[in-house]
């Protein structure tokens, strides 16, 4: 199962850290970008080049100390066709690599559409005799506002394709708690959902006793992801909000489980344009995301 | 604003309707989908091309009838980078027919995500001194869940570029109420959703008296559209779940203020799979579609 397969990979690096992969032109040095800009004009097609480039200078630094990558699939498709091209082709170099996916995709569709998303996102696209694994993803990441049935059918396609979810419980952005802290039954409404994230999840538990089926649950908020660790005991944690976005490590180990399982930090600015702040612009640019890794690995093993 | 323009063109065709294209496979008549396996083979491309020369056919036969059409992503998403490109051209194709695009999306991130996913779709993508309208939709389809931050990057793109929203209230889907019907201070949470979405649109209000923030209300649930309509004065609605899915015209009334406006019905399967329930698979199979859209003027207007 892909949730086995991540806390392998987890347990192998020593290192529970996913690596956004959420480029912005600005992070990218000249020396690539300019190349092609040279080459295909000031296009969509130069950036969307140019940020796979970039992509690839992390990734190569970076693959041996890391158990997983997260794209953010916003960012390529503000570059069009050819920026979906760059998020593919990033999911590909990075699974070439040994790198579990976490398509960070956030959709969410009445149950016949959710169905077209599944099949493009974690399951089959089939074509007469041809079925195709579209844009290759392990994990991905989804809305729960329209319910259950929403849901179904990425679970089928989860059972079926040995693939993953992690599911919006309480996200990391300033506003989160103007609907999602709204009480229901004196409870905040993030607890409903992360109940029914567990029940969603309670048929796909792995080895390590926990399920394919898990819950992004923001850094920036440590009482709510303590209480959400105790309410959902099989439901793996993604976190977004470590350093850029103000969540510290010491904030971060109610997330864990006593064994240091259970979660998986996400850092992207703070990795991948560490470059810019440490002013390293030549081709080995990347050292400085390798640093910040290292970094931050160091930051979480003293805290969990 | 596009609110005002959508509002004229409802008046100026007399048909409050958006025909969803959401092309499946098995939708496409042969002539159409064996010319693209043999030019292209069995893949995605071929589908993706077929999906594209498929809604031609159909734009073509009703652009007239029709105020705007309604594109889920989805379905293009399943044929990756190719299906993608089947989306943007039929975007383009519709919008030379003079057809209002409510590109169904459903996105929600947090704000800097939110920024690029609006800049693809609603926005521009700036590279140097060029700026790209990527996805060209005139509105767009949003999941609330995150809250106002979420929402902010789009409602500045809707002042700039002239462009609307559709955002999440009550989905038509069964298990809608999962969540969205839960109690918060003894209201549903749609209506507090509801609130939220009027006053997100609140700077936003066009000549006729709607924002272009507008709200997705399920037509599957009659009482609870004739709340939210009650509510959110200012908000248009789009309504999802007639036909297929199940809601009646006669329930849908309820969705209108008393000059007969304020929503707009969406139709797909029962619109552009016509011509499979009518037998007509040869060339003139969209004249199946035209009757359906003919038809289901007759029935709103029956009710409204």
């Amino acid at each position: 199962m892909i949730i086995d397969k991540l806390i392998d990979k987890i347990k192998e690096t020593g290192n529970p850290t996913v690596v956004g992969l959420d480029p912005r032109v600005d992070y990218i040095p000249t020396f690539i970008i300019d190349e092609k800009y040279e080459k295909y004009g000031h296009s969509l097609k130069a950036v969307a080049e140019a940020m796979y480039e970039f992509n690839k200078y992390i990734i190569d630094e970076i693959y041996d100390l890391i158990p997983a990558v997260k794209p953010q699939i916003a960012m390529y498709e503000r570059y069009g066709i050819e920026g979906m091209k760059a998020y593919l082709d990033t999911i590909e170099y990075a699974k070439e690599k040994g790198l579990i996916i976490i398509g960070d995709i956030k959709r969410s569709d009445i149950a016949s559409t959710a169905e077209a998303y599944s099949d493009g996102h974690i399951g089959r696209t089939i074509v007469k005799e041809n079925s195709f694994d579209v844009f290759k993803q392990d994990f991905i990441t989804l809305n729960p506002y329209l319910g259950s049935d929403s849901i179904i059918p990425f679970l089928e396609d989860c059972k079926k394709y040995e693939k993953g979810l992690f599911i919006l419980a309480k996200t990391s952005n300033p506003n989160s708690g103007e609907i999602q802290d709204l009480l229901v039954d004196g409870k905040p409404l993030y607890e409903k959902i992360g109940s029914l994230i567990d029940k969603w999840g309670s048929e796909l538990v792995g080895n390590n006793g926990y399920s394919e089926v898990g819950a992004v649950v923001g850094a920036t908020h440590k009482e709510q992801a303590k209480c959400l660790r105790e309410i959902m005991p099989k439901s793996f944690f993604l976190v977004p909000g470590y350093g850029a976005q103000g969540g510290k490590a010491e904030d971060l180990a109610v997330c864990f489980d006593k064994n240091g399982l259970g979660a998986i930090i996400n850092s992207s600015r703070g990795i991948i344009a560490n470059h810019i702040k440490e002013n390293m612009n030549g081709k080995d640019f990347a050292k400085a995301s390798r640093q910040a890794v290292i970094d931050m690995k160091e930051d979480l093993r003293r805290c969990i």
